[in-house]
């Protein structure tokens, strides 16, 4: 049984290159060469693992080695963008040829990923591409990638109810004594099993004092009567991930403590969500989380950021954090996921994933709130 | 239920900076910068995901944040670390100031692991580190992890026995008409339920046809009497990794074309496996199995390497290919997994995990080569 997903819309991948030309003409560059998989993804619909994507005024080359033969021809025709894609396949050389063929001249300036690419692969490309010279780029495609299409959305939308499915389906062994290990590996098994490629990213499920550290990673310790559970995970669904948070106490009655925590992060992340919508700075979606925690005096227990952006990676653009200045623009998927964190006695943290509108904002993450769900 | 681990040799962490410093003042440098993270917890035993190692001729220093502070402090201890590295905990600008506070003088050559570290990541530590000067530097730590000793063969030795144990259990879903998908699921998931970390890398089930593809991943075909089905897997323990591929025929009775394949690639492997031995050029064992394939005329149908190192990462030095020059030394592990793939008909691959002995070798992976187990 897999979770039901209406058809999809389908993505706007053939617009992406016509968008990320002026930025690379814009940056003094002549030609761009991706090397960021999930940007390659982004541009083309290729979602194989190893492969170049020279971008230039007119132009676009996709290189990748024989094994994609298929799978590169099928993605390129799915995703629309055929005509404006050349594919090359091939070993490294003639991978290296195709580029330095196109990019390879005297007078051409050619951007590379430079927090992508590692120091001595731009020395190698510093010198096949000579005398071309190259320049450092950042974020340029993932600046295109920070407002979602509908058909992304519809993406992350499946992936969170995926997700949102499976919690449904392991909710019962919190009370049943079992490990956090066991109740994350029985969640990543029943996404997978729902429709998810992979997790989104590595489970935490934390009990008891486990709470009050926000990375922490399940362990063999037994869920008790009373504790505070942290269950922070997400799906993956044609390369879109998903993201949420919910914190529930086994047996449904939290020591007083805990009770006060988890009435003011419910409060907390409702103002956040609340506060989510088109002309926003992320900063102050933050700033709304922040107070309402301090508040209550527990400034010094929230100690992360309040969220940030989801897509093909499960962290992108923007930040949503004390000081994070994007402004929130219909398309623009972040999470809201404020936490308090006391040691030794455990931790709260409620999160959602929201795509924001004209007015306001929809969650993607549905499962109930309920501690003692 | 998991696999019974005898007790396990300790690791000699505590001699490699030792064995690192000849190396780094060889290659010129005054200091390490040490950014990869399978690198820094080789040397000091710290598996946190994010720090940075120094290392320079007479101290090491480890920085990293807030949130391993008992982590870091507990891991060093545990590998008899703790008098040779110093401890800095705290945010992005206290790690800065500790680097530079040991390194960041005039006259010192500060060696970056060009291999690792981002183009943008260098051009920040060149200014952060000036005037010091910075300099490129590749494989020195990663030669020193090639050989393996007592502890970490144990290790690797662990996680075999884990995958073993798991194909063991779903073996039966070959001829109950089980998805690629299906089957892989379930030895993900029990090899996370007999003490695997996570899995070493996406495992791979290709039946039939798809077998034809070295690097298929699970799909939702179902498996058809008849069939081979290549199985591609691993598990982790306390950070290291095991690799083996078994090739099943789903009762028994491939075509004779194909049971000739079987025969072939199950004859390659065991003389690659045969010519194993210390003192052995790492290229010379690939020309073992190419030779057996071409013999029987299957040459081109081998379209990948022979084999590769397995440690904390799944493909590490030595390579075991055409041409490669690393000499086998007691203490390597190899894998050795020669296949024959013929499209649109299917394809074999054998694969065991190896490590070299002062006469011969010794296979950490057990499982049964029987095609119709």
């Amino acid at each position: 049984m897999t979770v039901a997903v209406a058809a999809l819309p389908p993505m706007a991948v053939g617009e992406r290159l016509g968008r990320l030309r002026p930025l690379v003409a814009g940056s003094g560059a002549d030609a761009l060469l991706v090397t960021t998989l999930p940007n390659i993804r982004y541009l083309t619909g290729f979602s194989g693992s190893a492969a170049l994507l020279l971008v230039t005024g007119e132009e676009a080359l996709l290189v990748t080695d024989g094994r994609y033969r298929t799978q590169a021809a099928e993605q390129l025709e799915a995703s629309g963008v055929t005509p404006l894609v050349d594919l090359v396949l091939g070993g490294a050389q003639v991978q290296r040829d195709a580029i330095v063929g196109r990019a390879g001249r005297g007078g051409v300036r050619v951007g590379l990923e430079a927090e992508n690419v590692t120091w001595g692969w731009q020395r190698r490309w510093a010198d096949t591409l000579a005398p071309a010279e190259i320049v450092a780029t950042a974020g340029m495609v993932e600046g295109l990638r920070v407002v979602k299409d509908a058909g992304e959305v519809a993406r992350i939308a499946a992936a969170a109810a995926i997700a949102d499915a499976a919690l449904g389906e392991v909710l019962g062994m919190l009370g049943a004594g079992r490990t956090e290990e066991e109740v994350a590996l029985a969640l990543d098994t029943a996404m997978r099993r729902l429709g998810s490629q992979d997790r989104a990213f590595e489970t935490i499920v934390a009990s008891g004092p486990n709470a009050a550290k926000p990375h922490a990673r399940p362990s063999s310790r037994r869920i008790e009567a009373g504790d505070p559970v942290v269950i922070d995970f997400g799906a993956t669904f044609d390369g879109y991930r998903s993201d949420m948070t919910r914190t529930f106490c086994v047996g449904g009655a939290p020591s007083p403590e805990l009770a006060r925590v988890f009435e003011v992060v419910a409060d907390a992340q409702a103002a956040g969500v609340a506060a989510v919508t088109a002309g926003v700075v992320s900063g102050d979606i933050d700033k709304v989380c922040r107070d309402r925690i301090a508040l209550s005096g527990w400034a010094e227990a929230f100690e992360h950021g309040t969220g940030h952006g989801v897509g093909l990676d499960i962290h992108e653009a923007p930040a949503v954090g004390p000081g994070s200045t994007a402004i929130l623009t219909p398309g623009v998927v972040v999470t809201v996921e404020p936490g308090i964190y006391l040691s030794g006695v455990g931790g709260v943290r409620i999160e959602d994933t929201v795509v924001v509108t004209d007015h306001g904002c929809r969650p993607l993450t549905a499962f109930t709130k309920d501690i003692a769900a």
